[in-house]
């Protein structure tokens, strides 16, 4: 369901949260966008791109005036399921204000990046007209919680091949651990994982010598993939960090050997690596662990390389830009979770800054509207620096 | 199906065979062991033994004269299922003898066995009268295959508390691996099965100081108790062994540390340890490797001690027995998995000889005839041996 005519930030928040936009649903959550954004100006278009085995998505490609240089605002309408709504204090598709929060499924992942980004151009654009020097654009997809295969990636493939060109992106996925203000995202750690099975033979646990336990082995393995960094950090990125996600056997008889375990790992990894690079790695740590061992160790195919966008007058406008409205200079992290900028970063420097990610995909998702209207006026700000008045 | 008159092995063998007494069944077996025991004057009673929740069983208790010595057979005429019954070259319940073979489920675990005790004992009778100087008994029970709580444990007892007692049991399990003859066994290790937790705290893979991965936590666990020998083994028993039945996590998401994997073992220990003197050893291992993460570690409860039936004129006799009959001293062993000669022992010495178990609990489980008709001479030279003529 769309609102009507909202252009302040926390009203087109709220507009947003009203829609039941969980992956691939969109419920007029781009709608709401397409709105706000025409009734300022732009020009909207809505490609929905398919794929074989995942469902169509839609997608939103805005932009107003033609000059260079262009500002991009990127983001993402869908959002993960609500969970238990039950033990939600508010429906979480219900955009209850109280004591200064706005509650919802969105509110911080990233409705309310999303709204502040429409709020502020209309307020720019209300303020300086069209003639401002250049373009603004938006490349808004509901595929971003889901698989991401029908979203941005494609919506920027698009984009380039009908000649769009964009300078430099914000991308307002929230970035900040506890206070607007404290961390802008310059760069994103790559991920790889990986599945392992090692193959012994099984047996009756009465008679060791018939068999072969796969199960110590696996442990070997784990200990010289985690016992050992797989590096020591670069200047903007942590360790490159490996985590088991499970390992399993699925043997109920206590006196069977079993004849195989399987175990899955992921690593978020630094600029030291590419996925090839690392794969190789983790292969010969695996195959000293395995000795004679029938291990088989496969990696999921990725697109997660790491980036980094290195600091730059953009990265510098942004910062600045934060440290005016906020009262403190970000940190320049690139810690966390993948996003859409490693995508993005193939197509224009990309720098991440939102709102205070402490209850994204949480029970009771919110943000509190000083957040809101004050991340407007960063971005905002970002427009004023990036167009300055001849 | 139970068969008239039956009293040479193969005959015996066969008639147990065609029963389908996959545990809890009985399908006539123990009444074509009646029949046989009747024949040759042994009193029969049949206790039926109950325990809420499990399925009540039969059992034969059979016994020909009241003076000492008396000698018992114990067996079981239950089996396992046959799996895929379609995989068999013969009907694994037919019985059918195929150039020189008996096919069917149990024909060596332990139909066999018991067409064996059956067969010498009538002959022995048949030549030598009531008045041999002795008594004969027999301890049978369709509840070893199963959960072995309403069997022999409770057959003994029973027996027990009704006054009878036992000066030297033999047990027909299959205990010789490739040649009658050369084995017998005189103990059995002792079983205990440990099931560990390793709790962690759950988190997203791209934030790991927020989480706590239980895995390489396990890993250290699983290698503390499978890289050291638990001992070096004793004069009559292997080294105790530790396997490790099983690993699960079942954490599908590759973004998510799991907060807890679980893990089970089962040991095979030798007369060095009790089950509690191991699962002190054990948890002293398990809480060094753990270190201060949380680890939960129980232990199921067991009645599998370890056992031996120290040399003895009852041991030497058996040896000797097959010795003759064989052509080979039999090697007095302890290895193999546990045996309902763990009840016995508390009541009399025990000695365990039976057919070559190379195809127990297999497809195409299958006795040589000449192995029948040899292992019944055994038993008979056993009871020559027991009661000689005076
Ligand atoms: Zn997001
Ligand atoms: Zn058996």
């Amino acid at each position: 369901m769309a609102a009507e005519g909202a252009t302040d930030v926390v009203a087109l928040a709220r507009a947003l949260i009203r829609c039941r936009s969980v992956t691939p649903a969109d419920d007029g959550a781009l709608e709401v966008c397409a709105a706000a954004l025409a009734s300022a100006g732009f020009k909207i278009e809505r490609p929905v791109f398919s794929e074989p085995g995942y469902p169509d998505i839609p997608n939103l490609y805005a932009r107003l005036g033609t000059a260079g240089p262009c500002l991009v605002f990127a983001g993402h309408t869908d959002v993960v399921p609500p969970g238990d709504e039950a033990a939600w204090r508010h429906d979480p598709f219900g955009a209850v204000i109280d004591e200064g929060w706005l509650y919802g499924r969105g509110a911080v992942d990233m409705k309310g990046g999303v709204a502040a980004a429409l709020a502020a151009s209309l307020a720019f654009v209300a303020e300086r007209g069209a003639g401002f020097g250049g373009s603004i654009a938006f490349l808004l997809t509901g595929d971003e919680e889901g698989p991401a295969v029908n979203g941005t990636v494609k919506l920027l493939d698009w984009a380039a091949s009908r000649g769009e060109r964009f300078d430099a992106c914000v991308l307002g996925e929230p970035t900040n651990p506890a206070v607007l203000g404290e961390m802008a995202k310059i760069g994103r750690r790559g991920s790889l994982t990986g599945r392992i099975t090692v193959r012994g033979r099984q047996g009756h646990v009465a008679y060791p010598h018939l068999a072969a336990n796969p199960i110590p082995i696996l442990a070997r393995i784990i200990e010289a993939l985690s016992d050992t960094p797989l590096d020591e950090g670069t200047a903007h990125f942590d360790r490159s960090n490996l985590e088991w996600t499970t390992v399993d056997t699925g043997n109920g008889a206590t006196n069977v050997v079993p004849g195989e375990v399987r175990a899955v790992f992921n690593i978020r990894f630094n600029d030291l690596w590419t996925p090839d690079s690392l794969a190789a790695a983790i292969r010969s740590r695996v195959a000293t662990a395995a000795g004679r061992a029938e291990v088989d160790l496969r990696f999921d195919p990725t697109n997660s390389v790491a980036f980094l966008t290195e600091p730059s007058p953009f990265v510098e406008l942004v910062a600045e830009a934060v440290e005016e409205v906020c009262g403190q200079r970000p940190a320049l992290s690139t810690t966390g979770g993948t996003s859409d900028a490693r995508f993005i970063k193939n197509h224009c420097p990309v720098v991440e800054f939102g709102l205070v990610g402490q209850t994204m995909h949480a029970v009771d998702e919110r943000v509190s509207l000083d957040d809101l209207t004050t991340l407007a006026a960063v971005y905002r700000a970002i427009l004023g620096r990036m167009f300055p008045p001849r």
